[in-house]
């Protein structure tokens, strides 16, 4: 029999719960959280392709791991019994959770069915990454792409460019977003091209996100967390695995997932080496623009015509069923009188949303070409958007 | 052309917009709002079951009215577009629609072809009803039916009981709410019985409910707001409607429909008339275990047990693959000791956090037979739950 301290047990459901499969008819097991008791309270979660493990302290003896059933009901039911500690217990092909009022005994598995999760035991490179880090993440994270079919665009690819500069890209064929971000602190080598996958980039930008302590980043070999440390020579240590660990209150947690095995694209190859026209454009006066546009425009598959005015672009939308609309926005340019060029309008909006000084830069050259969207007084970011045919 | 404050059109357009219907395959012309610049600017919305006509004031000539195509599209962009005013322009199959930078050709029906909303033209009844009257009916709200085959449940039964008392009730056949609700500034007469429908109540709760003003709810013959008053003799008015009007903000607001044409049962007979047990219970306390309780339970389906113990209940939860948990109430009861009942815990709750009182009263019989839930500090509100066999 064990206690630990009930919120932080809710909390730790909860945590590491994001990596329980929601799917009703998913493998049973990987519906469940393996709990073991040793140094710490250790729940482990994971879908196959991402792992999560979150440990609080507690007290009593070390008892056997088990692998609890249906965690998200018994964290409700907990989150709703109050009281300030929470008994577990484990019983024969049940664990007895017990807390205020409450007393319930929940089904298990043997704690042998469930993978478990990893912890990096041989880092072959670390980081900790602070909120800057992970904002430029969730930055360039819109455009990462959804599709299942170019597995290998399904992340941010990330690349040494010297100097203790990383570069951070994503892309989804449509548009490209870069990141640049030092990494003054980095230790060691993280091979080139590695693909972060986007499940573990959301989950650690929504666990992680509103951190205000740095969490660490890492990469190497990795290991059961209930492996003996004698286990751990390098010969021993399995998969690379990635990994991002911190504290959040009472619960330490981590996520692992291996990269994306697969290769990334060249990416230098369509960013325009020179470009011949540019705009530069109030970004709230263009967000707002798409905006008013874009809700007419029937979702991100029609597109956004921009054309050339003396003083700025007229940006249109239109719907073969509801009509059509005009936006004039004020700008300065150097685009001859019949310049024309479509955007997807959401596309265009992820750029815009990405940038945050006040002015947008808009790189241009015919309306066929990759075209630059940037803030010029921001060099460690860019966009680059394919324009659609109208 | 006609000018209105956007702001106030905006808002129009949303409080309108709620009779639209947004499924893709409907008519196309109950997916418009009909639009006319007479005295007011009014916009009208209908689902044929439900319609809506909000009103703000304008500048300009009267002009032809029309039926506007997307209008939530068009919301979205006026709201994004910014600006203080905007210009509605009717041109040929197209309205123009211009505000800030925005300059939009909306697609458009012909007026008459929109079957426009209706107004109480002959009041056979009318109340003012200020916050109590709506929070009356949010709280009997849950317990209408939504199932169609019995379409007369799926509303709120209303019957004067003598003294300028209005009997609220609704029931789904598991679960009756009644609510006695004093009307003292009642004019005229409702017929026995009247069923409003629940898409009114929901709109009326939904724009009203927060509402500082009184509402004014009528029952009537009802005539198209256009209609000129000369052609309202009693024998010209149409068919009978509920209606709600008040005023939000800059806009004056409607909502009519008619009652459900159908006979609402007779809901006396399962009313206990006198009980052999009584239980009474610290609601919070309550809520508390049912919450807890619930999660584990799986949904509505379940059923929660309660059993009678020395100085309160058990209540017992169970799940086949999930396992099952207990919790202990204290209450005061005159329960043999045992007694076992089973109760729907999603209803339970329902019944529960509709009183709002310390205490809840539990008035039971056998197992099988229906039970009362009640606040005993608050007469005007009880529930009776049917049990479920356990």
């Amino acid at each position: 029999m064990i206690q630990a301290d009930r919120r932080a047990f809710a909390k730790a459901l909860e945590l590491a719960g994001a990596a329980v499969t929601r799917h009703r008819y998913a493998i049973p097991v990987l519906q469940t959280l393996k709990i073991s008791a040793i140094g710490r309270l250790r729940i482990e979660g994971s879908d196959l392709s991402t792992m999560t493990c979150a440990e609080i302290d507690y007290e009593g003896d070390p008892t056997e791991s088990f692998a609890l059933c249906a965690p998200a009901k018994v964290r409700a039911a907990v989150n709703h019994a109050g009281g300030d500690r929470v008994t577990l217990e484990q019983q024969e092909k049940t664990a007895r959770v017990a807390c205020g009022k409450l007393d319930a005994a929940i089904a298990t598995f043997p704690a042998d069915d469930h993978p478990g999760a990893p912890r990096i035991s041989q880092e072959r490179f670390g980081v900790d990454m602070g909120a800057a880090e992970l904002r430029a993440l969730a930055r360039i994270r819109p455009a990462i792409s959804t599709e299942e079919t170019r597995y290998y665009l399904n992340g941010v690819c990330v690349r040494n460019i010297g100097n203790w500069l990383y570069r951070f890209i994503a892309t989804d064929g449509h548009r490209l977003m870069i990141h640049d971000v030092p990494l003054p602190g980095a230790e060691g080598d993280l091979p080139d091209n590695i693909i972060i996958p986007r499940a573990f980039i959301d989950m650690m930008l929504a666990r992680f996100g509103k951190s205000r302590e740095p969490v660490r980043f890492s990469f190497g070999g990795a290991a059961l967390w209930n492996t003996p440390e004698t286990d751990l020579a390098p010969e021993n240590s399995g998969a690379l695995h990635l990994a991002v660990r911190g504290e959040l209150g009472k619960v330490s947690f981590a996520i692992a997932s291996k990269p994306i095995d697969g290769t990334f694209p060249d990416v230098q190859r369509v960013i325009p080496k020179e470009t011949k026209h540019h705009v530069e454009i109030d970004r709230a006066a263009l967000v707002q623009a798409i905006q008013s546009l874009h809700s007419l425009g029937e979702g991100k598959t029609r597109a956004l015509k921009f054309t050339a005015e003396p003083a700025g672009l007229r940006i249109a939308a239109s719907h073969p069923d509801f009509g059509e609309a005009t936006y004039d926005v004020a700008a300065s340019h150097n685009l001859p009188a019949d310049y024309l060029i479509g955007f997807n309008g959401q596309y265009f909006l992820d750029c815009c949303n990405a940038l945050s000084g006040e002015t947008v830069r808009l790189e241009l050259n015919c309306a066929a070409s990759p075209s630059v969207i940037r803030d010029p007084a921001d060099t460690a970011f860019f966009s680059v958007l394919m324009p659609m045919r109208v």
